[in-house]
């Protein structure tokens, strides 16, 4: 019986191409279940409460107004529901992206200008239209050019970047503006006498809290009992929303703000965001592409990986063209109404998915309750104190310092934990986006270098099987004249030269072999370099009284060896099916 | 029986190492046999004559005095053949290298000034200095990632921008100075009416007489009889000497310099090459380097290849690491006696072998008869019209541009085609040193474009045998509810979410599915990012209600898998030795 195989080399080719593809809300909004509505509203209000804060924080970060985080928590929330392909993930200000717009248009204005706000915009009217158009002509697979290992060193550095940029706000103190980490930390240990402890008091006393909520409170609930287990995440959840009040409220009953130079937030202008016009200008354009194409990548990555963990829990799919052009609009969204870069951030989406988010309504619920505060609420946080938000910051990126993945690629593969530790101190060292770039590279080289060193093994008869396996690690059979290597690596010009000094040093040091047999089993293509050496081996080889012979040679490469009269130069007959064959045939056994 | 198998890995490891592994000459100069002194003789004396016209011309070529190019040819020649592991690899100027020198030296000081004469020989050191320590620290390897295409491409295009260099000597005409392949072209262009006739006459005559030296003369003299044999090859190379000869009699004779005003070389001093001190110059250095870099690597790559085909024609070994000593010496020789970068060159080293070079004693016999030539033949030079030299050169690059390789790689691998014309196109767009770096990168990005979608075949039985193929090549059976597949390539970052999406593609279009194979005897290694990707893998299947089992895992891979408990999550019993045997169990037949 003989069956079809699937659409091969081109999954999911040949579906139904619908309008849902392009516009995926008609996937939920045209079917909606009253059921889903619950979930979706509690989900919604949840991030709600989560963003007010992070939106904010998340701004300062960013060298912009508080208000800038919160109107990117609008449109971008409302454009992403309609066409991304995720339902549950939350979109809006992060702090990766942001950290990236503060090193990026930090060197070409002065924070909290008009003209940096400027940049902002032209920024996110950029990674806009450059993810959109990554997702139209389907590039969404340049992000599998990120290994894991340079995205967990990447993250880690730039979540210490991120936290180390806080402490100025969390000690009260004036830093210049500086690109390096190192030189960061230093201006900080310069600047420690000069700390506002009624600053630090407020700044540590919240990051207490908020690692009591998110780490302790939820687990003490639970086993207490008396609150209802669908309440637990909410409460949990409000940490940041309950160090907003009760700092500002301490700042304003105590007058700290006057007293005690607590540095606060000051105005935050009431009423929707302003539609604005970034600028269309091709000289700042050319000077903010390369942050551009860093925070498309990056936003683009950290919120891929959420999607499709969380859709892989509910067996929805995740399209990863389509979530670039989800993104991409949500950001063109943010450019044209007084907003930052945006992306689906880690944490949210993780609580907007507990929380009961079934379809995109949640988010689009997000953004009219965001869009409520900024008309009505503003005037509150006044006396909200920086350093209450960036308590908020540093225990978010806290948890992004990732050791485990470290010592688990030590124990696994060297070469992917050299890579991570390179990412790592690069970001650190010469700045976040000349690290990744730095640590793409090195991924890239590493596995250049290791498949230009394929390993190579000599192998014997396991048995009377017609298997055959390393000498070196099975106890098998060999014949005095016949040599069986296999080759465990495609060949290619970086590794054509390394086989050929193998293969001549193995006949120098074994001069009964007067057969060599080359099994292919592994070999997936053979291209022009390795031909040509693969030719002058078999000349060379023949110089030394040996014969050679291939077994198991993949059908692709056997077409392309037979194009080009390889296989007539060779001899049809002293290539092999099987290296069983092969060896029953030239042992003379 | 079991043997043991070679030196796995590192060829030539555990061979005595002895004196004449660094200085190779003892080896042919501890046994000289007199029976070899003849070969020597003859060879030493064939390539001074092609030495003398070539040297001066690649001199004026790279922008110097006729004169550097023979003090060049004098200690460098010497050096090497003490050094170096090659027999019969004849160094000296080639024109590629005297391009580059013209290019990087170029951009720096006006060609025929002290201060151009200063950057050569800083330029020399430089590529000394490089080589000698690639070879000390063994990086001899890197010359590997030069792909047979980029090589070619490469080397097509620079023959090309060397040959329409000479043209304004042809032609008698001037040429500013420019960085562009076709800003050169259209400047000639607009000078065709100010062509010199006497000269273009001298130079087309002279492209003639070549041409029918090198192709014709020989068979010709091979068909008439009458000539030995032993002096076929002297005869049709002294073709440029001969040139030489006869044009600058002509030009003394008629007065052409003075009446037709053709440019001749004028003055050459007499005497032995001056020592000379390199600049120890830090800045200057800085600005060498990019062109030192290049010429370092594309020096090695001529002179490596060339002495390896040599060298196998009669089994004798060529170290790479060595060849970059002897070669960085040499050139650290030419820094100090007022040379310029030298290399081995191809056509020479082919007449030097063909000649009957028996020893590096050729070299140094060469080296003797320009050091002859120099201190009592150089008046007879002063009329040698530069339309004839750059005739010589026009016919010694014709030879290098070379389309059917080109034409051998379309048909046998598009990508390799895909990175000569790049490689070429780009030398001619951008430049030899921009150039070859393009290609390089273009052939190291095709390599992971195809590693990153690779070739999965589904699989069925052969028969009744042990054997199981691709289901669209061969006519094999398959099982309803177990699907074999076939993954043609190690996983790793680039290529582990194409894996997972074509999986989770074939379950969904076969519900019959409960069971799946994976084959991994062409996975040479998982990197980390694809064990993530396999772990996430076992569980979307196993929500689909599909089963994930593997086959032909191999030993590394297997122990690395077991390192992790990778093996254990999925259940030792679930890992099949062999394909036969995982469809054997799960078939249920």
């Amino acid at each position: 019986m003989t069956t079809k195989p699937p659409g091969v080399g081109t999954p999911g080719k040949g579906r139904t191409v619908r309008l849902s593809r392009y516009l995926p809300f008609l996937d939920w909004l045209l079917h909606y279940h009253s059921q889903d509505l619950a979930g979706d509203l509690m989900a919604g209000a949840i991030v709600a409460i989560m963003l007010v804060p992070q939106g904010m924080a998340y701004a300062l970060l960013a060298g912009l107004p508080a208000q800038v985080g919160l109107y990117a928590s609008i449109l971008p929330l409302t454009l992403y529901a309609l066409l991304g392909t995720s339902r549950a993930l939350a979109v809006g200000p992060v702090a990766m992206v942001s950290l990236l717009v503060a090193t990026g248009v930090g060197q070409l204005a002065q924070p909290n200008t008009p003209e940096y706000l400027v940049l902002a915009l032209a920024l996110a009217l950029l990674v806009g239209v450059i993810q959109t158009m990554m997702g139209l002509v389907r590039l969404g697979f340049l992000v599998n050019f990120l290994s894991h290992a340079v995205i967990s060193g990447f993250t880690s550095a730039a979540a210490l970047v991120i936290g180390v940029s806080q402490l100025k706000h969390l000690l009260g103190i004036r830093i210049p503006l500086t690109e390096s980490f190192f030189e960061l930390l230093s201006a900080i240990a310069q600047q420690l006498p000069a700390t506002n402890l009624v600053t630090l008091g407020i700044g540590l006393g919240s990051i207490t809290i908020l690692f009591y909520f998110n780490r302790r409170l939820g687990r003490l609930l639970r086993r207490r009992g008396g609150v209802a287990p669908s309440l637990i995440v909410p409460i949990t959840r409000s940490g940041p929303l309950l160090i907003v009040l009760v700092s500002t409220l301490l700042v304003w009953g105590l007058g700290l703000a006057e007293i005690a130079d607590v540095k606060i937030v000051g105005e935050i202008p009431a009423g929707l965001p302003p539609v604005t016009l970034p600028a269309f200008n091709w000289t700042l354009w050319r000077q903010l592409m390369p942050t551009a194409l860093v925070i498309s990548f990056v936003g683009f990555m950290e919120s891929i990986a959420v999607a499709k963990s969380l859709a892989s829990k509910r067996r929805q799919k995740i399209d990863a063209n389509q979530e670039l052009i989800g993104l991409g609009v949500a950001n063109l969204g943010a450019a044209f109404t007084g907003g930052y870069p945006v992306t689906g951030g880690f944490s949210r989406s993780v609580v907007n998915f507990t929380a009961g988010a079934n379809t995109g309504l949640a988010s689009i619920i997000t953004a009219l309750l965001i869009a409520v505060t900024i008309i009505f609420l503003t005037p509150l946080f006044y006396f909200l104190p920086q350093a209450a938000l960036a308590s908020i910051i540093i225990v978010a990126v806290s948890s992004l310092v990732d050791v485990a993945t470290l010592k688990h690629m030590w124990r696994y593969d060297k070469s992917d934990a050299a890579s991570l530790l390179v990412t790592f101190v690069a970001v650190l060292a010469t700045g976040i986006e000349t690290g990744i770039v730095v640590g793409i590279v090195t991924a890239l080289v590493l596995y250049l270098w290791r498949t230009s060193r394929p390993h190579i093994a000599v192998v014997g008869r396991v048995g009377d099987s017609e298997h055959f396996r390393n000498v070196l690690r099975h106890q098998v059979t060999t014949y005095p004249h016949v040599m069986a290597i296999r080759v465990d690596e495609s060949l290619y010009f970086a590794n054509a030269k390394y086989l050929e000094d193998y293969i001549l040093g193995a006949v120098a040091d074994h001069p009964d072999v007067s057969r060599l047999v080359i099994i292919c089993s592994a070999i997936n293509f053979i291209d022009a370099s390795a031909l040509e050496t693969l030719e002058s081996l078999i000349d060379e080889l023949k110089d030394s009284g040996v014969t050679l012979y291939l077994a198991e040679v993949k059908g692709p490469v056997m077409d392309q060896l037979r194009k080009v009269g390889f296989v007539r130069k060779l001899g049809e007959d002293r290539i092999f099916l099987s290296t069983h064959q092969a060896m029953r045939a030239l042992s003379g056994q």
